[in-house]
C-alpha cells in the first residue's frame, strides 16, 4: 500500500499560484487557482487555506496527502530550503521550508521553477531516461535546468544555469535587467513584440497585415497577435518568427557547446507553437555549434507537460523524496 | 610502500610533445621534449620510445613507473578510451587506450588537455579542495574544463564545455573554424594582434610605439609584443590588453551564469601575465552577470602550475587510477 498516497504540487507565479493534488503518475485529481498576494502574510495565508482546502476534500486515510511541494520562480539556495531573492514575490533570504512546515503541518520542499518542470518531464514526460539533459523553457523571458544522472545540476550557489540573460548583442536591446543584448531581448515570448517594431521602423513588409494593423500602436504588439498571424500567412509576423527562431538555434548551440547533452527539451508556454519554429531552429543550431560533423549532437525535442510541467514535477518530487522516508 | 611509485604523463601538441616522470606530488623527476610526428605510426613509435627510455632511466624495483597519462589536444570520447578527432594530431576516431597499451606494456589512460591540466590545478595546484569549479585556460585559443565534487564534467558525449567558439559578437571577426564572432577571436592569445591591427586601422594612437613599429606591416604583430610593450607603457598596446580584459569579463559572467561555479582558475599560457588583465576582468565580470547583488559569486584567481599542469595533472590521474588497483 506504499504506493497510495498522494501530494500536492504548488506552482506560485508573480500573478497567480496553481495547487494540484498529483497521484504516483503525475495526473492531476484537482487544481485550484488564486491570484498571489503581494506580502508573506497575505501570500502564507492563502497558501495555508488552500492546502488545508485540498487536504480535506481529497486526503482519506486510504489515500493520504502526505507532502507539498513549492515550485518557486526565483533563486532557491543550493540546500533548497530557502528563498534568497525572487523578483515577482515577497520573500527575501527567508526559511521557507521550515515556516511553512510549521504552518501546513506537513513535509515541505521546495524547487526552482524551471527545476521543478525538468522534474515533470524526467518523472512523466518528454526526458524519461535522459542521462545529461537541459530544459529550455521559453516563456516571458527563458527559463532553464540542467539534469545530470537523475541529478539537478546546481552549480556552487543554487543558481545555475542561466540563459536569459547572456549577452548575445554586445550593445544591443535594452533589458530590463540593467544589461544590454541579453539573449531573452531575442528569443522569448517578449522578444517577438520587440522585433515585430524593429523591423516595422525599417519600412519592411508595409503590406503586412501586423504592420497595418499596428502601424500608429507598435507597441500594443503581442507575442501571441505575431503567432496568430504568422499562422494566417502575414509575411511580416513569419519574419517575426523566423528571427526567434534563428536566436533560439543560436541558443541552443550555446546549450550544446557548454553541456553536451544527449536531449534538449524546449518547454515554457511559447513551446505551445514550436511547430512553428523548431524545424529553423534546429537547422540554425546545427550550423552554430563547434566541431560540427566531428561530434554527436543532442536531440532536440518538445517538452510534453506545457504548463502544468512545474506543479506535476515538484508534486512528483515531493513524493520521492518524501514518500520514500515514510513508505 | 604502495606510495612509493611513480607515472609517467605525457602532453601532446600539434608541434611538441613533453613527457615527465612524475612523483605522488606532482614534482616532475626528469622531462623529455621531441616534434610531434604528423603521422599515426611515427607518432606512436616516438611515444613509444621516450616511454621505454624513461622507464630505463627512472623505473628501479623500489619505484617502479606503474602506468603512462596522455594528456590529448582532441575530442576524447566519454569513457576516455578513444580519439574521436584532434585537429593537430593524426588520430581519427581511434582506440588509443587499447593501442598504446599493447605497445607500451604499461596501463595507459588518456584525457582531454584541458581536463589534464584541470587535474593538475585540482590534485596540486590553485583548485586544491574545492567543489563546483572551472579552469578557464587562455593561450592561442580558450580551453576550459568544470569539475562538480571532485569528478570532470564531461556532458553526453565528452566534448564539454565550449567556451571558446561561442558566438559573442554575431557578424564579428572571422574564425578558423568557419563562423564569425566566436568568443576566442576577441579573448586569446591570438587576439591580441587582431585587436592591435583593428585599433591601428581606426588611426587611434599613431604615435604609440606599437603603431609606429608595425605601421607597414600589421600583419607581423604578435601577442608577445603586445604585453611586452604594454609592460613598457605603450597606450596602444595597453588599450589592446584593457580589450581583451572585457572580453574575458565578458566570458567568465558567462561561466558563473551557467555553471556556477565557486571558484574560477585562469591558467594557460597568457596566464602567466595575469597581473595586466585579471583586475579589469572581474570588474567587467561583476558587473556583466545577471542578478548581481543578490547572489554568490566565484574567486578568480590565476592558476599556480603554468604549462606543466596537463602534464603533471594526467600523470596524477594515472597514478589515482591504476595505483589505486595495483596498491
Amino acid at each position: 500500500m506504499a504506493e497510495e498516497f498522494l501530494t500536492i504540487g504548488v506552482d506560485i507565479g508573480g500573478t497567480n499560484f496553481r495547487a494540484a493534488v498529483v497521484d504516483k503518475d503525475g495526473t492531476m485529481l484537482a487544481v485550484e487557482q488564486l491570484p498571489t498576494p503581494s506580502n508573506v502574510e497575505d501570500l502564507e495565508t492563502a497558501l495555508e487555506k488552500v492546502v488545508r482546502h485540498l487536504c480535506d476534500k481529497y486526503s482519506t486515510p486510504q489515500r493520504p496527502i502526505i507532502a507539498v511541494g513549492l515550485a518557486i520562480a526565483g533563486f532557491v539556495d543550493e540546500t533548497r530550503t530557502r528563498v534568497r531573492f525572487a523578483p515577482h514575490l515577497p520573500w527575501r533570504n527567508t526559511e521557507l521550508v521550515h515556516r511553512l512546515r510549521r504552518r501546513l503541518e506537513l513535509p515541505v520542499i521546495i524547487e526552482h521553477d524551471a527545476n521543478s518542470a525538468a522534474w515533470g518531464e524526467y518523472f512523466q514526460g518528454a526526458a524519461q531516461g535522459a542521462g545529461t539533459w537541459v530544459l529550455f523553457a521559453l516563456g516571458t523571458g527563458i527559463g532553464a535546468a540542467v539534469m545530470h544522472e537523475g541529478t539537478i545540476y546546481r552549480g556552487a550557489f543554487g543558481t545555475a544555469p542561466e540563459f536569459g540573460h547572456l549577452t548575445v548583442m554586445p550593445g544591443g536591446r535594452a533589458c530590463p535587467c540593467g544589461k544590454m543584448g541579453c539573449l531573452e531581448r531575442y528569443c522569448s515570448g517578449s522578444a517577438l513584440p520587440l522585433t515585430a517594431q524593429d523591423l516595422i521602423a525599417t519600412g519592411c513588409c508595409a503590406e503586412s497585415k501586423l504592420a497595418k494593423t499596428y502601424a500608429n500602436h507598435p507597441e500594443e504588439i503581442t507575442g501571441r497577435a505575431v503567432v496568430r498571424l504568422a499562422r494566417e500567412g502575414d509575411s511580416l509576423a513569419q519574419q517575426v518568427i523566423e528571427d526567434m527562431a534563428t536566436w533560439l538555434g543560436r541558443g541552443l548551440a550555446l546549450v550544446q557547446d557548454v553541456f553536451d547533452p544527449s536531449l534538449i527539451v524546449v518547454g515554457g508556454g511559447v513551446s505551445r507553437d514550436a511547430d512553428l519554429f523548431l524545424t529553423t531552429a534546429q537547422t540554425v543550431m546545427t550550423r552554430s555549434i563547434v566541431g560540427a560533423g566531428h561530434r554527436q549532437v543532442a536531440r532536440v525535442v518538445p517538452a510534453q507537460l506545457g504548463g502544468d510541467a512545474g506543479m506535476i514535477g515538484v508534486a512528483l518530487l515531493a513524493r520521492r523524496e518524501v514518500g520514500t522516508a515514510s513508505a
